[in-house]
């Protein structure tokens, strides 16, 4: 019942920066305190992934310096296959600066480096790909070349163009964005909520610490290696609470959720459960600064899970 | 008439990051070019005088990323002493975030790193010291241990003290500031211009395209190992012109002013030779981005200096 999941994005290095404040044009700011983190959302979730036991396979274009940053090394050693990724020379990886002041407030600038490769990439044929936000034209030839297609559209979702996206959707079985994320998918591709929720088998829309919503109708179906989302009229709405922790650090709590979903997705649990062990995941990586710090294993997750959840959801 | 100056301040990577617009709190803009290079103020003046052929020794704390950067190797490869750097377990390089947006504005965030620990430092003796702005309370102790001093306060002036500065200019042979730091110095350390020009042997500030002024009195006395700056009752002022380039990126055009300068002076030519062969050098250094990347020997110096000002200046 082990499904290699493809997951396709961005890997980058985190410039997280501390400053006094936030400074305008032609100003200067100390930096309280700076640390380097390994990031991008598809190197998070792959890297949750593989902590929790799941086979997953990192689709995604780095330059020299995933070698020389250790990157390549970290992922190997949690046990990511790495044969799905572009090596570019003369690249660099993509990068995030995010600069955060007394007060919380976040500026952030991104850099698409080798990534910004992805358009002019071919999309290998795989089972089942988790396409984490980046590149829409990208995105548009991998939900064709995909027979189960999972989506995030996150971040770069600014960028998307209203035909891709829509190929994107038409090709999508699983959906996952948070509450501000939905309205700009239907703003930019014209489909409102409704015919998204007919499109589409399984929608979670996130709202932070006040949880999540799964919407389906039918539930996960494993036969053998095969797995898909059983056939339904209509979607049924169901509420997920967040699992509270003594949150440090907010970044890559999306990226893990979806990890925790996803592993679980592959292990047959029926799609609430997913979506709690999404929870449960998401609330181990924000009480460490950085989207691949704190990840739990699948026992640990557990360990968890239980004091939140009926232990009997674990049973399969 | 050789002389090793010590240079003591800040080894750094700069991450120069181009953007569409320097956003305001909780906003976010990608990224158009993202370069890292080899900065700081001392390790940039080291970098500009070795390649010159001058003799100098890096006094500077350094991270463990000073090796894995290769900034040590490159240093090393150019012929700068390394003897006297620092080398901190569990630090990291101080670092500089210059975002630059299509209009040229910037912003600038700056980490310490390893260099916060400058201030408990015990200073080594030397005979020739050039200190690059950095912990006032450091250079105050360096300039004592200093036969002969040069000072550069720049851009950390806003963080001295009234005190520290009073004893390091006390001490100072040689005052390189700019048209805002000249005045800057004088508000901070309580002394006026006409007191500060008594003090000092020789003041020399520089006003951007519009060349640099060396106030002096004396001249450059050589005598075996031995360099001073001749006795005089009263300073002259000495307007030099600078040497204009096609400049790509400014940052490092100080700090190779004054490299080219220093270079000059232990070789013993006249002040405002010194003055021009520094306007030569960093005419250089403004061609392409980075303060380390495009840098003269004496020779492509001496070539583009006969082009701006007498051939006769450079015979000894």
């Amino acid at each position: 019942m082990v499904k290699t999941i493809s997951v396709t994005g961005h890997t980058s290095l985190d410039y997280l920066i501390w400053v006094d404040k936030i400074v305008d044009k032609n100003q200067s700011s100390p930096i309280t305190r700076c640390e380097t983190h390994f990031g991008g959302g598809a190197a998070n979730v792959s890297a949750v992934m593989a902590k929790l036991g799941g086979s997953v396979r990192l689709v995604s274009p780095v330059g020299d310096d995933f070698v020389s940053s250790e990157y390549e090394k970290h992922l190997s050693d949690l046990g990511v296959d790495l044969s799905g990724v572009w090596r570019m020379g003369n690249e660099h990886l993509s990068k995030a600066f995010v600069i955060t002041d007394r007060l919380l407030n976040q500026s952030t600038y991104f850099y698409w480096g080798a990534a910004g490769k992805l358009r002019e990439m071919e999309p290998p044929k795989v089972d089942f790909v988790h396409m984490v936000t980046a590149d829409c034209f990208f995105n548009a030839k991998m939900s064709k070349a995909a027979e189960f297609v999972s989506f995030d559209p996150g971040q770069d979702l600014v960028t998307y163009q209203k035909e891709p996206l829509q190929t994107i959707l038409k090709n999508t079985n699983l959906l996952f964005t948070n509450r501000h994320e939905i309205k700009m998918v239907s703003d930019i591709s014209g489909y409102s909520f409704e015919e998204l929720l007919k499109m589409i088998d399984v929608i979670v829309v996130t709202y932070d610490k006040e949880g999540s919503v799964l919407y389906s109708g039918g539930n996960v179906i494993c036969v053998g290696d095969d797995i898909r989302i059983g056939d339904c009229t209509e979607k049924i709405k169901t509420p997920i609470p967040c699992v509270l922790a003594e949150s440090v650090d907010p970044t890559g709590a999306g990226d893990a959720y979806k990890a925790g979903f996803l592993v679980a997705f592959t292990k047959g649990y029926p799609l609430d459960v997913c979506c709690k062990i999404g929870a449960v995941t998401a609330s181990f990586v924000v009480e460490k600064v950085g989207c691949q710090t704190n990840l739990p294993d699948w026992k640990t997750m557990t360990e968890r899970y239980v004091l939140h959840f009926p232990a009997s959801d674990l049973n399969l």
